[in-house]
């Protein structure tokens, strides 16, 4: 049988060999991914929301006194992202890293805007952890968001904006990043909660002995699903702290409050990941001492029966001898004494192997 | 059997996905907790406490001149605890997070006043330990502190307030909030001590061979605990050291000795919980020597028993062979002979086992 | 038969015992490398590239309003590069670094130029790592830079300069650096791509029980291999660190966005090769899991053949005694019943180790 | 049998719950110590020791330009601390830290005084470790010490004092605190000393396989006692490391070359302890293997006896067959060639066990 | 037989208890050694080399203009060295650390001089690690170096002095000082090559199974061998690292590249010696899994001996059964039938053992 093992080596780790640097290629498997743009232009009075036709819409989309959010899905339509990056003119290396879907959780500032990546963690249907890179630009009255495919953890930062729940439509640009940022920070505790289930199942069965031949195989899996959130979502706190302590005028005094909070909330993430490594860690451990202990059974077993019924044995071998002259077999009831000799025997193991408690 | 471990996975982590930032949303499971809000007003001439029936009367409660310090059980009732807050212009993130139970001990530093969070530690009726957060607002000439349900660890307190005892009549809301959190603190030490007694009775009867089958598992839950116990504690050196390196007004001077010695307690209870951390760890490899031992013993047993019937029986069975002509068969005490034969190589094994130290 | 290790010490470790500082000593083993000298002077409007015959040739190579790129092949023609390096007026330590090839990465500056020394990885013909030192003099209007033999990564590059491509041709000799580095960096993930197969490759076989007697050694071997991607990859991290940082006129405030890039490659790069040691580090454990599951079921075995035949042989042994009087000796169907007796024990050993799981 | 394991809970760990910050409670457990006060009033000139009868007789004691030490032995007379410390105008906490023995070790800085508290390592008559607190009260032209029993490390610095040897007689308080700490840190190399020689012997035991059934136990015991002394002396470091940073004029600037001296010893010992901090931890390792090696030893015992003496059995139970007509049974020398075959047999098998190095 | 180990314990740690600080007392072993001094005076036109007979004559060596270097061989002579001392004004715990060859590496800087304490390492002629210390006192024009006893590794310094070759001469006491700690950490490359070799030959033999009873102390001994490096070489790159960063005139700027290249050789020696650390930490594993994996062979071939003949053994005491009527054992070819029966069970149970692979 051939064993799939999940991967750990990320596939099209960066750019082909040989590249420029800053050319806009995307590295990603969906290459037949549509291309979908949604438009918002809000503040406090009223919310526009539109699904773009064209990137050329939104070159002029957004009026002015208004906040613009462009939220594009299909990162394999790159000419289209490198129009609109023009456009916004940003730097090609941030078009680069906008397409390249093996970034590191960062955070870039430039002079007019500023650039995050990070990465959303949500359970698909088969309730397997999809990891898709965000990358968001945010200027002074516009954030753009890109995401490789349809499907995010967005809808209540959409509903909010529709219909003026909570404070989003009174606040900037600024404040509508954070609400998409704690909306992914949120998930990562949802995503948390699955895998800590999954470790406390595996233990029960453990300590239950309902371990399969692959125990050592799921321990590994384990192992590396901790491995991949930590490195998904650590990075993440260096990139909110850069946030809170930033200087840059986009980011207002009032709203630092609140990117503190995703902050603590990051924290409490990364420490509970912490836990969970060494939990699986110590899995191996318990997964040894459970062999060894099955060992030990399998052991007793042997020496019970062997340390019984080898002496047993013997004796029967000895009368079993064919000498000419011994005396015990002319004995009229030599066989019944014998046998009592061998009940003795037979109990007394037994009464010793219980004392030893290995009964 | 089906056996119960202790949850690693914080339940309720945090609030609802897609939850509006700032919301008031009580995140524990005692859901029919009664209101309870106790009130001091006292100097150092005066002292009056009442229990209060409404949260309207805590408006108006407290003279000037006076330390007002209000004790609000209940998190439950997110509404009352809206109300103060407002009253008191608390931020919403400050209302989120007190009656969000699982945030990380923390000290947020507004400008009219400091909000800090931490872990109260006490072990309940079934010497099981609770953890229960404590927040706490300090303001110019006031305290509010919050706690999920009734039972706390301040009774000492409140009876220094009350009689006059010590100098919390004569000093500010900064030094009633220290000697609350010095009463919290060396409550983890009585929590370290009773951890400690676990430890070594594990250790103890790992020693002398009294470990059941759950022995895995009891390590587990220690290792867990001690975990517990880090992650409740461990923040809060941070917390203090901030209060200490306090620019703000509101901690005063003559007050910042009183929580270095806080500090110099916590730095003692983080050096005991790594104590205790290190010797659940080595538990691991005890047990697993235990029960490489304990093998050892079993096979010393069955190698003993093979080793010393083994050959004696073959001997028994040479002497059991049909062959015509077998001389030895004829002698008259050939029977006595291989007897002596055999209790010989009983003897010799004996002594070789004697002298390997196996017996 | 003799096991090859590879090998762990770096030999040459460094110049001779004794040897005066700033001796220009060749430290390899590559000595008879022909000298290969090829060199680039480009702007934006024209590009020469030429071989150069003979080091003096260097000495005034290049136009003024060109940026000259020197690339010197042969570490060994120590002669030949400290001409040059003179030509240059560069340190002699400088020298005495460039042709010892133990150097870790590491930058210098000097006044009028920045001495950088890195390891440039990739995958010979029989697929193993190439570890190779590649060092760079960056001055205002050159780049020196020296490999110990032919072949480099560096042929995107030099394509790129002749036809005009990307922005080289446009930038200054601090961007020709980047570029250089950048085109390393890209190797760097294709070598750790290689490397993550090979692990893969290893666990799966352990899984599946496909690992031979050198399964020890492979690990040991597959560490080796990440310690030594560490060794040459983590210290360019802080190379890279520093060039960004750098007051230096020499590196443009504009080309040090294109470092940043590079520095969160390394990041990344870095990162993977933290996970891959983790792996590899755990693979011990997997294989001593391993092991014990094997022994696990050869004990089985044994104790199944033991427990079943040993109480077997003994009934066999009880009728084979020779008393003259034992009654079911005499019986007509004893033999038969005998059988009976045995067929039932051996179906009832074989239920018990079936309920056992141990079949 | 009931094994006494060393207790790691340190017990008393602090005051008694509920109780008022401040208040001045000894914790130790020395209850009838009695109290003795030992004064110096010395400068280079004179030098005068006496035994003072009651804590009164200190508030007068010392002339004008010397130095005075008052060492008080005794922490359970609270009453007379708390009076010279009020004579002394010293801060509640400090007084509450003197009497409270399981303090770590730590340096506070008043006003008039700084405040330094630090373990006295010791061994005692029965060659156990005694840790007792040490508190000191340096002052502009004094220095109070206090210890809870009498028996300390600071004969040899009387003798100086008393007869002027050394510089401590031209020197100001700072130089008698210095003299004092630094002979207790050299108790810490004899300390370390013996704990080595323990560590040693340990090992050459468990080489040479003469270890009983605690050796598990053994090696606890010695991780714990390293801890004891990492936790007793660590803290020391950034005790004297921050008297060498400090402004404060108590400590003159000539004799921070002394305290400089203190610090590298103890970094000394530090890496001492962190050297059989190692050594401890991988005796469990050793300890593991010993008895791994001792398992095969007893295995290679039963599989030799075994699979020499089945085989032959086999051959002696074929001949034990009762069937009529067995044709070897006839041969004249049948028994003697089955002895033939059975001793040839027999040798074959030791010689491949020879081989093989199993014997 | 009385295993020797290697001491851990270093011997004569420090001073006597009770000593006074500051007290020149010699604490090695080589108590007989002879004092010699060799002295020094060069500038870049003459250099004049003796030998000095007393220490007196070393307080009037030197002329202006030159640079003078005094080399003192033999520490147990501490009265000429405190002569020295005294001539040359150092400070009383110089001279105190100068003879107390237990010093870890460190600088202290003086007003006038810089005073270094380093290890040198060499291996003498039984191959064993020497760790010598050497202690330098570099002042304006001079500098003096003391050694516990003759043989050194600065032959080549001395060599380069008396004939100009180099820099040495052309260049002031702090490149004298350069050239001697870049000769001693040349040696360093040296022992950690030998160091190298020993690890592998260990590993080497590990895979060979060419392993004695004694590889449980062996590998003991690396990981000391590893440890004392590791304790002689890592303080010293804070020391150079200090040189560096120095304000002081002593060391002028120009020189300060020289020891920028020492430094960067010191961080080389320390990833080895990190590199070293991890292998040798990592042999215990391998030596347990080939432990483990011996066993498994034993077992194996008492499995295989116990399986196949435990079967055939009853048969044949099957037939050996004394009933009356066994109708089998009539039958004209019952024996040889139960011959083929014996060997196809022999057959297929080797058929077995083959498939599993346990064969």
């Amino acid at each position: 049988m051939k064993i799939q093992l999940k991967k750990i080596k990320p596939k099209n780790y960066k750019k082909q060999l040989g590249q420029i640097p800053g050319s806009v290629i995307y590295t990603g498997k969906k290459d037949s991914q549509k291309l979908f743009i949604e438009a918002f232009d809000y503040n406090k009075d009223f919310c526009n929301e539109i699904e773009l036709q064209s990137i050329e819409e939104a070159f002029t989309f957004g009026l002015e006194n208004a906040i613009t959010w462009i939220n594009v899905n299909g990162l394999n339509h790159v000419k289209e992202i490198e129009a609109l990056g023009n456009n916004y003119n940003l730097h090609p290396l941030v078009l680069e890293d906008v397409v390249n879907i093996s970034q590191r959780p960062k955070i870039d500032e430039y002079d007019d805007y500023i650039f995050v990546v990070l990465k959303m963690l949500y359970y698909d249907i088969n309730s397997i952890i999809v990891s898709e890179q965000v990358s968001f630009v945010l200027g002074k009255d516009y954030l753009l968001t890109f995401q490789e495919s349809e499907g995010d953890v967005f809808d209540s930062v959409r509903d909010r904006i529709r219909h003026g729940k909570g404070r989003v439509r009174n606040k900037q640009s600024d404040y509508l990043l954070y609400v998409l940022i704690d909306a992914i920070v949120d998930h990562y505790f949802h995503v948390l909660e699955v895998l800590g289930d999954k470790i406390e199942n595996f233990e029960t069965n453990l300590f239950n002995g309902n371990i399969g031949d692959n125990a050592n195989k799921d321990i590994q899996n384990l192992k590396r699903e901790v491995l991949r959130l930590r490195r998904a979502i650590f990075p993440l706190r260096e990139v909110i702290n850069r946030i809170e302590k930033n200087d840059n005028t986009l980011i207002q005094n009032k709203t630092i409050t609140y990117y503190r909070d995703v902050y603590d909330h990051l924290i409490q993430v990364s420490e509970n990941i912490e836990i969970y490594r060494e939990m699986t860690w110590s899995l191996m451990d318990m997964y040894m001492t459970s062999i060894s202990n099955k060992m030990n059974e399998v052991m007793k077993v042997l020496t019970i029966m062997a340390s019984i019924f080898i002496p047993l044995t013997f004796i029967a071998g000895i009368y079993g001898m064919n000498f000419e002259y011994i005396p015990e077999l002319k004995f009229r009831y030599g066989y019944f004494v014998i046998w009592g000799i061998m009940i003795f025997i037979f109990l007394a193991m037994l009464y010793y192997f219980k004392r030893k408690k290995w009964l």
